[in-house]
């Protein structure tokens, strides 16, 4: 029986990131959705899980956590002979984590704030009905692509950004990389030769297949 | 002899949040200036240690590093026995860290794009002699309001936002609410009374207060 929970619907980038991260780990667990149009990641009881009000939120037998990146580090921490090593191999050292470390806050700082913005603007807004603006799109636009020339260099000498192997930093680029190219921007990685190279890589996962399927089944009544 | 050295100046917010780390952890380190003023942190040589061309840069005997939070999370590995235990004791576990790591996170993705905002427009674009720009200041304002009453609420019940022991989340917020405070802002600390207690002492540790003090001091010529 599954004791680990996730609370959050998988088409939300930040509870796909951490369903990506309990596959590559090999960790069952339980999905508990979360109707956000009726407001439940509103209501006192969730608020006790998740004090902002956001998804996802997670539980197991010893603590709930939120923020998708620290559930996933948990999820790496406590899984650490299991599955693939995400954040460096059990007994790896310090270094080697920070090398991951360094890519996943760089998601984290800087690919994150204009790639959610573009996801917002080109994904979530037509299908909650909300007009589009063009001007943050092209702003965004321009910020994710001087982003992406940087992980171009990097990915010119490294299979992977933190190194030889996939890893966290990798992983939690799949949400937003996954929504862009979905509405015909995926273009972004396919212009550069080595962003493209890894975006096939880290995408045809088996892993990130099976979220992209839950994403796309629609939830139980 | 340090071993440790630190590129970029200390009045940059993610350079202060490295050095209070290494003054908490009590590691010795040398800091190498950045002119960012004359485009020195997109020469060929820093961006060799810092592809974003950002600051800080971090080097040991062991790697080079970037992104504040990642470079604090190593420091906190790396010298677990020494100096505060920011990031969970030794051994202490994976749920201990989680603990730290979902606050921390929530300073890098609620906390900060608010207040680095707010420290922009309060406090480096009039010394850049840039305009100000009133509409996202009150934007910000407002955002950044609505993050420290979820954080007013966790410190009714919390002495600090992890738990009992000051951490890597606590610190982490002291760059950004620094220069919120100079520039007059410390009403939005000072008007939450659990917020207003955690910012007093966390502000007034002597590791803080090394750093304004470095902050203060003209660079050597």
């Amino acid at each position: 029986m599954a004791t680990v929970t996730v609370y959050g619907p998988p088409l939300s980038t930040a509870v796909s990131r951490v369903l990506a991260c309990l596959i590559e780990k090999d960790v069952d667990f339980k999905l508990v959705s979360v109707d956000m149009s009726k407001g439940q990641h509103k209501s006192p009881d969730f608020l006790k899980l998740q004090p902002f009000g956001q998804v996802p939120a997670f539980q197991d037998e010893h603590t709930s956590l939120f923020e998708s990146r620290a559930i996933c580090r948990y999820i790496c921490d406590k899984y650490a002979d299991r599955g693939q090593s995400l954040l460096g191999r059990k007994g790896g050292g310090p270094v080697e984590r920070a090398r991951i470390e360094q890519w996943l806050e760089a998601e984290g700082q800087s690919f994150n704030p204009p790639s959610s913005t573009l996801v917002f603007q080109l994904a979530f807004a037509p299908r909650m009905g909300l007009p589009q603006d063009p001007a943050a799109i092209e702003l965004n636009e321009g910020k994710l692509g001087k982003v992406l020339d940087v992980y171009d260099r990097r990915l010119e000498e490294s299979r992977f950004l933190a190194g030889d192997e996939f890893s966290l930093a990798d992983l939690s680029h799949l949400p937003n990389g996954h929504y862009l190219t979905v509405a015909g921007k995926g273009e972004i990685f396919a212009s550069r030769k080595n962003v493209a190279r890894w975006w096939e890589e880290i995408s045809t996962r088996p892993s990130w297949k099976k979220v992209v399927e839950m994403q796309n089944t629609p939830p139980a009544s």
